[in-house]
């Protein structure tokens, strides 16, 4: 070891969250270092170097300068690289259902995310539906899988870290579409999964109201720290800090909230 | 153990050669027993029961009877499983390597499979820039990680395990589309690491001439086994075995054979 590893990563993306629980969970988030990326502002070169210009965060560096992109194989380095304690799975089998259900996490991931961009309200149920049918799949593996477990195994593992800041991220969709998992035998299971996975206390890195404050502005159709028109802040800028400013706008297809409402100017 | 592990496939599928292509790198070929499913006929209900009503193949089936689902998976059990001798890096960076590489096939195959499937004249371009903008990306990739080297390590391994399959599916868009890598500098990484994988011995599952024959249906927009207007046989039928059958017009956006021009009747 020549340094540090070190992780370069935009506040509350839930890609470096999992890093985050995975760290924790074994007990060694000082391993890392964490790096936040102003998304609001141009990507420094000295970073586009590092990535040999791809933007997507976020990326791990290693104490000898390597570099490892993907959120999925970066937290796979950290298992494999600090390996004590375990959290995947060490069985065959049980690895593969792990494996299995985390290969339902980017459709999930993608649905959620178009939800909250939406801006035709034609369009809200279809999103709606799909997020639902998600969720019977999610319920359907886990009543397969650990039908009278809370989580997918024993304990918070793998397929836990993965979800949760999905999870988390998709109070967004309670907060901007009134999206809430029906109170019913369909959804039981895996509502009982997401709750204990959003309590659990390895995964506090972030808040519902830090992330109902911060992505507003994908609520309204603009991802990645894009300006909307007739703004000048972005919602994820880093000052004023989001515990500073008021509670956005809930209605988001016939509101847009200013820079001033939403507390965003310094 | 209390029997064999089956792997339930269709035949010439990419996501199942991979399977082929570890064990024989292994040389456990005889350790999984493969069973072909007809996608030209209704799926059978004993094996919608075992996947739960899903109809992704393949589907591998462990000795004592439970299920794993999703090629990637299924790869990582089998490696697991049957682990010596190993195919992936152990090394946690060499390992992340690997899987950032991996990490770039899902989009490289749904551009692939959407480019042979489309049947509009003019998207046909941007299908062929978009195809050549992937094989940029891995040709940059191996100039970073391998830039002296045939395969991504020092032999054929997962990463080759994984894309082997494709490549060698992409033969009909040499076909039907008249797609080629052009010869120049800006390939040449990727073209010398594809040629290498299509000729090595423990991928040769499959011929060119049977992928051209069996995807003929894709070229003309029918995926999956579907039947096409004025057609009664699929060009994935078993009989007439596709030795037996004619090569197929490579003209596919004003030509529509038959099933007598393409040698399927019985």
């Amino acid at each position: 070891m020549t340094g540090k590893t070190v992780v370069y990563h935009i506040p509350v993306c839930p890609f470096s969250q999992r890093l985050e629980i995975l760290l924790e969970l074994k007990g060694l988030v000082e391993e890392v270092e964490f790096h936040k990326v102003d998304i609001t502002q141009k990507r420094p070169q000295w970073l586009l170097n590092l990535t040999r210009g791809t933007t997507a965060l976020p990326i791990l560096v290693t104490p000898d300068g390597k570099v490892i992109k993907e959120s999925l194989v970066i937290l796979q380095y950290l298992e494999q690289t600090f390996a004590d304690p375990p959290i995947a799975r060490r069985g065959p089998y049980e690895r593969a259902v792990e494996n299995m259900m985390v290969a339902m996490e980017g459709p999930f991931t993608v649905t959620g995310y178009t939800f909250v961009m939406n801006r035709d309200p034609d369009r809200r149920n279809k999103f709606e539906a799909d997020m639902l049918g998600h969720y019977g799949k999610l319920n359907d593996f886990l009543v397969q899988h650990s039908p009278s477990g809370t989580f997918l195994f024993d304990r918070f593992g793998w397929a836990e870290a993965v979800f949760t800041p999905l999870f988390m991220r998709f109070w967004f969709l309670d907060y901007y579409e009134g999206f809430e998992l029906p109170d019913d035998d369909r959804y039981a299971r895996v509502r009982k999964w997401r709750d204990a996975c959003l309590a659990h206390p390895a995964a506090q890195q972030v808040s519902r109201e830090e992330i109902v404050k911060l992505y507003y502005d994908y609520a309204l159709g603009a991802g990645n720290g894009a300006l909307l028109p007739d703004r000048q802040r972005s919602s994820f800028v880093f000052e004023p800090h989001w515990s500073a400013r008021p509670w956005p706008p809930a209605a988001k297809y016939d509101v847009s909230a200013s820079d001033r409402e939403l507390g965003l100017l310094i």
